[in-house]
């Protein structure tokens, strides 16, 4: 993945688009007088704490995360990344994955590349090696998705990038009613597929997981197949590469990947079992609501809005 | 600061809550056939890479960070972290954190909380040392100021938290034209300062930084006091701490401040110098509609929106 690539030389442009914009908002000295916007936050007082409703959560506001979805990652070093598969958003990337997985395609691949306030990626350039048999080189571009008949649960505030945003089934999605598509946001410890220019997509042989400020512009450029679901604080803390994006400059800077497997493919006994919140559950209303409205001892003023990166689905490892 | 704290024994309102969601989000079965959505994005073709926009902005595009206003904070392993101090917003707080970098209230003290997605914080507790001289030990809740007159600079887009967001002389803000309230908003690398439960507001003695997704349940409830104009990226990477709230658990997991000290307060010779980008300049703007509409040879489909902490006033060194 090159995200952050450009063509230069576009800089001709530039007054035009400035004062484009500059009209779009208005003169900022006369902004005070502006016209009321259109939302107005609307706060409420003596929210539930997110952490109790998610204590309390009955067990039908869980679901569990199959064993074909779940992706473990284990490093050199004895840490462990969990990935749920979204093969309902990107089926051809995930039946990818799985099968470069039990290909062992990552093992004794590396983590390459820490882009501050990015993304962390890793794997194996689909250049380098042959393809495993029954992975499809060229996938269809898997960024979004039809909206029809899709029971999403509205968030229920604004979005800075998409008309509307919220949830299905566990995952974070903005969509647009008038396009008739929906697709995954970039929230922080979303995973995508690293691709090279268009047409491309990747294979999925090469991966990331966001570790920052919530990359919006990827969303419908790049195939989102996951999200990160436990030991993301294991890659967030890694050296930032040094090189352009973040790149390690050479390879002893690498951090060795021990093995990826596909939880299912492990001995039953081994196999750690995750269940992620129902997001048409009232418990992840509530959540939501608590996320948007933070009370408690330390907060005085609730907010009475979040957005759809800031209210992450809760999940939880079953021991 | 205690973010995250909370009371519990709250469930109790849970389900009302939760059913009070529901109804105000709409039957997520029929989200598809809801009432078209208020705001559009309106994506827009061949803007500037943002890179190119900040290379070619004219020396009249940037303003001089005060040495007053900048604040050096150096790790006994020779990093060092560049904030940006910001007077106009939490002038009591500030003027404290001032006084205590003049008497070395942070030599040889240690970051020592490290949680992921959220802070790195350090400093010193005021109850565990006599304050110096002029500095108000009980501050005013600098947390938000009045909006009339003040030159702002809408983004453009929707902001999913307050009625607006945009900027305001390089710094990311929000407000509210009914309440006549203005903020800086918690985006990564905004440093505010840690407090205990209302209404104390801390002096500045204990600050943090944010390193993850916007935090903006923060925005009014804490004094902003500044952001990391050089440097953040030695912060992210540090341990995350094993104890509650991401504190590290015993004092050997510190990591070492060398000293804290105000660039006014340098020799001349030895002061670094920085700049921002004048957010009411043309450049910005086109900046602001370039993040927005990402392009270029990578880029397929631009968003047409962005959020306030997406788009970071660029900031440089001189040399």
């Amino acid at each position: 993945m090159r995200p952050g690539m450009w063509k230069s030389g576009m800089a001709a442009s530039a007054i035009l688009l400035a004062s484009g914009l500059v009209a779009a908002c208005g003169d900022a000295s006369s902004e005070t007088t502006a016209p009321p916007p259109s939302w107005r936050p609307t706060p409420v007082s003596g929210a539930v704490e997110p952490a109790d409703t998610i204590k309390n959560a009955p067990a039908d506001a869980w679901r569990a995360v199959a064993p074909e979805n779940l992706l473990l990652m284990d490093l050199a070093d004895g840490s462990r990344v969990a990935i749920e598969l979204a093969p309902d958003f990107a089926p051809v990337h995930v039946a990818n994955i799985r099968a470069l997985a039990r290909a062992g395609w990552w093992d004794g691949a590396a983590i390459y590349r820490v882009q501050d306030n990015y993304v962390v990626q890793w794997g194996v350039n689909e250049s380098k090696a042959p393809l495993p048999k029954g992975v499809v080189k060229l996938p269809p571009a898997e960024y979004d998705r039809a909206l029809a008949g899709l029971p999403l649960r509205p968030l229920g505030y604004p979005d800075s990038y998409a008309p509307l945003a919220g949830h299905l089934d566990g995952w974070p999605v903005a969509w647009s009613p008038e396009t008739g598509r929906a697709w995954l946001t970039h929230c922080y410890a979303m995973v995508g597929a690293g691709r090279d220019l268009s047409p491309d997509t990747g294979t999925g042989g090469e991966l990331y997981a966001v570790i920052g400020h919530a990359p919006r512009q990827l969303d419908r450029n790049i195939a989102t197949v996951g999200r990160v679901i436990d030991g993301i604080d294991t890659l967030t803390p890694r050296p930032r590469g040094t090189g352009a994006l973040g790149f390690y400059e050479n390879r002893a800077q690498d951090i060795a990947i021990r093995q990826v497997r596909l939880a299912a493919d492990l001995p039953p006994a081994t196999r750690p079992a995750y269940e992620v919140m129902r997001t048409d559950s009232p418990s992840f209303a509530a959540y939501v609501t608590g996320r948007a409205n933070r009370g408690g001892d330390f907060f005085d003023v609730p907010a009475g809005g979040i957005d759809i990166c800031n209210a992450p689905v809760p999940t939880r490892k079953k021991v």
